[in-house]
């Protein structure tokens, strides 16, 4: 995983325009935005899919500048997110947000011109599987998607905690996009469709771990560990499965989830060692 | 114009979200931003640049999509210039901008979507073209056109009045889409280089040619006329040619674009019939 980090940071560092280019403060904020750490938990998702999907590895660098693409886009979407209209944050990875340390007008740019590289990057990686690429992409982070999630997450603020609406807004918010890496890396391997159909179960249940590790760190964890505020979804009344379930309920489900992953994985033999090191890690995160 | 105007209304309202979707309010707000109006001048780029490439005119309803894609694309860029922390625009169209009806974070929200939802229509229009159709898209509209544009068109407020600099941002802000328009009619037709490379002329000639117009009547035309605030560049201290060089000159300026785009329309014959329309049209709005 530290790997796949690096050769991340290293190539999103290539892509992004250069600080030195005009518009120099947005190219400087893209980039603050951008390489400023994360666990890149998304191209990992999509390299370890395409290893289970094609052991050989043949194209492994486009489907790490697809994994990259997907990193732009999950960065737009933080840095969108953060803005006081929004979330209202002024902290992320330890460091300023965006619009704080760069103002407003050019968080908004930053946030709408790495969505636009997302799919430029990702267009160059699919080649002649560009349709399919982009579309999954844009599927997943549309208003049927991320963006809708996002709405879902805003209007449920201060309502009833109801499992079901949780269920919706955490597949649709984190779930997505996250699925998308799993079903990108199958894409990219050429992978049969009943193959195809196991990575996506394996990005859900994946996804909904994820999110609901958030959702108890954000409950648990320090401030200093996350990088970020924290007791922030029970202030803004938001919806999840601590503030629905308590937070060994929220517990329970997501090693549930995990356990679902496990068999999934169990399917692909010893090329599932990926994907199996990854469920693994995701759950480490709140044991 | 008129035509094609409808047909885009038409196809656009097909493809957006409808309104009874969950999130009802994002789908509501999108809608709102993209069918209230609008002179759908890419789309007819476009489809004229199409046409004049390939007369006999197969794949036309592709071509109406890709123009349907810059559009979302164009939509999603004046919901964002018009937030408080940008233009701070309340009128748009003669009606509300999208924050002022529905509020700052759905705004932010319907921008990120449209924007999403245009590559989504541009791949499936492209199909095996779709890496070009997307790259030509991206480009024109990320941090090296279009929201590099808007970034330099910020910062250059209260500056001194630089023509070569205006130039810079009128070619980023505006003429980058434009132009990719003109090309993407190409693309479609499978044009020859040498008729890319005049599509790509004529394309940078027209964009000059509107933003000029558009400056021009910033500062001539009635806020009823335009449907939005006017004389709004002199008082932010935005850098325009009629700022540069006062009206006149302007106005010479835009018609020295015209008189360029009518020679490069020319080389096309009897087939550049919709590009000469097109160029009339928009020479029409100052005259």
């Amino acid at each position: 995983m530290a790997e796949v980090g690096k050769e991340t940071n290293a190539r999103l560092s290539e892509i992004l325009p250069r600080k030195d280019q005009r518009p120099e403060v947005l190219h400087e904020a893209m980039r603050y935005a951008v390489l400023g750490g994360g666990k890149r938990i998304r191209p990992v998702v999509t390299l370890a899919a395409f290893h289970a999907a094609a052991p050989e590895g043949a194209g492994r660098e486009k489907v790490l500048d697809a994994g990259c693409a997907v990193e732009l886009l999950h960065a737009y979407s933080l840095v969108h997110d953060d803005l006081p209209a929004m979330d209202n944050d002024a902290l992320r990875r330890n460091r300023l947000t965006c619009h704080k340390a760069f103002g407003e007008a050019t968080a908004i740019l930053v946030g709408d011109a790495l969505q636009c590289l997302a799919f430029d990057v990702m267009a160059q990686a699919g080649g002649d599987k560009a349709e399919v690429a982009i579309r999954e992409l844009a599927q997943a982070s549309g208003s049927l998607g991320m963006v809708g999630g996002q709405m879902l997450d805003m209007e449920g603020e201060g309502k009833h905690q109801d499992v079901q609406e949780i269920e919706l807004i955490d597949r649709w918010k984190t779930g997505a996009l996250i699925t998308a890496c799993s079903r990108l890396g199958g894409i990219f391997a050429g992978a049969s469709d009943a193959r195809l159909e196991r990575l996506t179960q394996y990005g859900r249940a994946i996804g909904f771990m994820y999110q609901i590790c958030d959702d108890i760190l954000d409950t648990t964890a320090t401030s200093q560990q996350l990088g970020k505020a924290t007791r922030k979804d029970d202030k803004a009344g938001k919806l999840t499965y601590p503030g629905a379930l308590g937070e060994k309920e929220a517990r329970a489900m997501a090693q549930k989830r995990g356990v679902e992953a496990q068999q999934i994985i169990r399917e692909f033999g010893k090329e599932g060692l990926y994907l199996r090191l990854l469920c693994d890690y995701l759950l480490d995160r709140i044991s």
